[in-house]
């Protein structure tokens, strides 16, 4: 069927990574069905997407029954991209048991789908099944750290899961599996209260206020400019040379929390006003990617300087914050 | 309501611990509603319940919609308890999707239960969450080493997300919960067939033919004796010391394959005849719990020595053996 344009389903197309997706598959002349429940989307993402006219949006929840609308389109279904689940964990622990069967539930339906529809399927796993890794940088054999008890298992753990449950319709045969394990990414499109790193920063920063600084600032976090990201995941499913096994994709550059909050006050040329708070539970201390797997069979690279990266990212959330009524909506959809 | 007997309903309550549970529910007078939906039990432990007077049985899955005969009964249940999921490698790979909805989604279901009727809910978690611990014996706050992306990832991570999912109901105050994690326990009512150390060997060696030893037979096993699991059990869900965190039960008494053998051999008076076979994927090769907090906090101790018990487990599946049919029903049941 040369003719016929691929048929992407998004789950979560309407998030931070997700948006961009849909934005890069549509570029290239394809077409994408967006599923998204809008529980961590900036609105702002699915009105840009609305106006492109290979675009379909379907409110729904992945962990309840998929709507008719997707499931009547099966046949036609040609990649399944699992984006869907909220990532900062004041958004995924205000409902944990929500989260994890949108991890768990969500990703047994999509791979059904997929399964039915010959589709290629790719979940965005996460660098939280490391947990609070004991071993730097992480690579992917390593079997983590992760308290499953605690008030971060929701997520992780039914990371964990969504995973198990891929590789185990990869070896049966029942799906053309691909799971990226996504470390902490940033830029445009992200919420500016999700309670995340550099959103914190920035948007503490540009409203003048304290920034808020958990613990001493001295653990680490790798930044990856969601560009890059995008591109290791479409890589990923494009390709075939990473099958049934996970891949980190991520930035190697390690920085501290403080050496974070300095850049974006001298992109802002501002002095900073940092207001140090304690630690919340079972935060990773350090966490960098090792993705020698995703250079050697992906020929993928961040390429993007975080400097370059969090300046785009200041400029996009200015423009964000001068136009009215936007911002207030994102705030008041939370 | 002093002159209302406690009503049970024990999810797994047909198969092997499930079953012994029952038992001494029973016993102590109160009423048990059993819900299994037959996978993995051995036919001869239901007809042996349902001669008696307080015991109900509905055939169900708790990974589907919880049967109307059960949720019917919502405001009169005190307890639950969640035993259900095939807990041999064999049977539970069978069906990995299955293994992990049934923890998962069969987990959330019975806590959603023990919510609406104000009861007391106990998982039966296991001492896979430690995968194959570099640490030993295993205290609960070991955080394990389990490969999410192997072949026992549907058992080791569906139960680590059914911890999780528990914990999340206690902190929210949802409902009130327990977590036993359950070490190798053998006893009278294991199956045949399902590929564990215990009913391997004493059947293998009954049917005089060569045992199977994966490896060399030097990697260890802690065995409980069941009748001392259901101890802990009962003192975990009918105590008040142990809540919020997860109790390792088990016996710490730690013997090789290679001794578990000959243990049986001396019981039965036969000279082994032993066939090696190579170790499979992920199997660990050592644990023993750390009981310490179960002592401690539930006065419990498993009391049962390793020759006793299986001197008892070898009779009972001698008895079982000269049932004929029996026995078949059983494999045939598969």
């Amino acid at each position: 069927m040369p003719n016929v344009k691929p048929l992407h389903l998004v789950a979560g197309g309407a998030g931070f990574i997700g948006s961009h997706l849909c934005d890069a598959l549509l570029q290239r002349g394809d077409q994408v069905l967006c599923v998204d429940n809008l529980q961590s989307a900036w609105p702002g993402n699915l009105e840009h997407l609305r106006r492109q006219p290979n675009f379909e949006f379907v409110a729904g929840d992945i962990s309840a029954p998929l709507p008719a609308i997707i499931t009547r389109r099966t046949a036609g279904l040609t990649h399944i991209w699992n984006l869907a689940c909220a990532a900062s964990p004041p958004r995924y622990q205000a409902d944990p048991e929500h989260t994890m069967l949108t991890n768990v539930v969500g990703t047994d339906q999509l791979l059904r789908l997929a399964e039915a529809a010959g589709a290629r399927f790719l979940l965005t796993s996460t660098s939280e099944v490391y947990g609070d890794p004991e071993q730097h940088p992480q690579v992917e054999g390593y079997r983590g750290s992760v308290n499953c008890t605690g008030p971060r298992a929701c997520y992780d753990e039914g990371k964990r899961a969504a995973e198990a449950l891929s590789f185990d319709f990869a070896r049966l045969g029942r799906a053309d599996v691909r799971v990226a394990r996504i470390f902490n990414t940033y830029g445009p499109h992200m919420q500016a209260d999700d309670g995340r790193i550099v959103s914190n920063v920035i948007n503490q920063m540009l409203g003048g206020e304290a920034v808020t600084v958990y613990g001493d600032g001295s653990q680490t976090r790798s930044l990856c400019y969601v560009a890059d990201m995008v591109d290791g995941l479409i890589r990923l499913m494009d390709g075939d040379t990473v099958r049934d096994v996970p891949v980190n994709l991520g930035n190697p550059d390690e920085r501290s929390i403080l050496e974070i909050v300095a850049t974006v006050a001298l992109i802002l040329g501002v002095e900073p006003n940092i207001r140090f708070t304690p630690l919340p539970q079972d935060d990773p201390l350090r966490r960098r990617p090792d993705v020698e797997r995703a250079k050697t069979l992906l020929g993928w690279d961040p390429v993007t300087p975080i400097e370059a990266g969090l300046a785009r990212t200041v400029e996009w959330f200015r423009e964000v914050r001068g136009q009215t009524g936007l911002m207030a909506l994102s705030i008041a959809a939370e």
